[in-house]
């Protein structure tokens, strides 16, 4: 059982390794998001970059203080609605405070008992929603 | 201890599930490569999608499959020297049987013991690699 045991976390920490590597190498911005909370719980670097924010300043704090909103409250629920649709296209968006439009790309999954958007930050004019872009 | 193992395991599987599902979300192409084998031993579906290779025959066959290499046998020790290199840009490279010029851009980590190759495939006039085209 204890080998067994040093098993499991070894494989825990592969797995949490090729997260971390992954997160940190890709180009693309993405943040994820705590559907119950509207929280973001991890970013990555190429999302701070593009938001202008600490990875500390980011984790925490809701969705919402990313991006200019009109409708308060509900960006997260729009953003589950979106994902469960399965549409290709995002929804569009301005980055706070930076007067530049993206499109947020939300892929919802279960944690841990948890509900987990997953929200990729795509340029409003690129054809990275597609992911066939180099087809 | 039946507690704390089943928390490992949520811990565990919560990791594979983020793992997962940014793997598979994520606009970029990228292969994850046994260093020791020069093997793939992930991809993700826009990497099957621009190498137009299933994800079963990625898996567990040559790195060196997918490109047109003039040097047999030493492209995942040239992918290795340059991801220590730390230098920012990649290799560039042509897709086998698909004229098309790439850039690999490899990140060295260790996991379970093992030296792996993250390995994203970035378009050859992309400044994907600086990952911070949104800037």
């Amino acid at each position: 059982a204890q080998l067994a045991l040093e098993r499991d976390y070894e494989v825990q920490r592969e797995f949490d390794t090729r997260f971390r590597v992954l997160l940190g190498s890709m180009a693309e911005p993405v943040l994820f998001v705590s559907v119950q909370s509207g929280e973001i719980t991890e970013a990555n670097a190429a999302a701070t970059t593009l938001l202008d924010r600490s990875r500390d300043d980011l984790i925490g704090n809701p969705l919402m203080s990313c991006f200019e909103t009109r409708k308060r409250g509900d960006l997260v629920e729009a953003l589950t609605t979106l994902a469960i649709s399965e549409r290709a296209d995002g929804m569009k968006i301005e980055l706070r405070g930076k007067s530049k439009l993206v499109q947020l790309a939300p892929t919802l999954f279960r944690a841990a008992g948890e509900r987990i958007l997953l929200c990729r930050i795509v340029p409003d004019d690129d054809s990275g929603l597609k992911a066939d872009n180099l087809a």
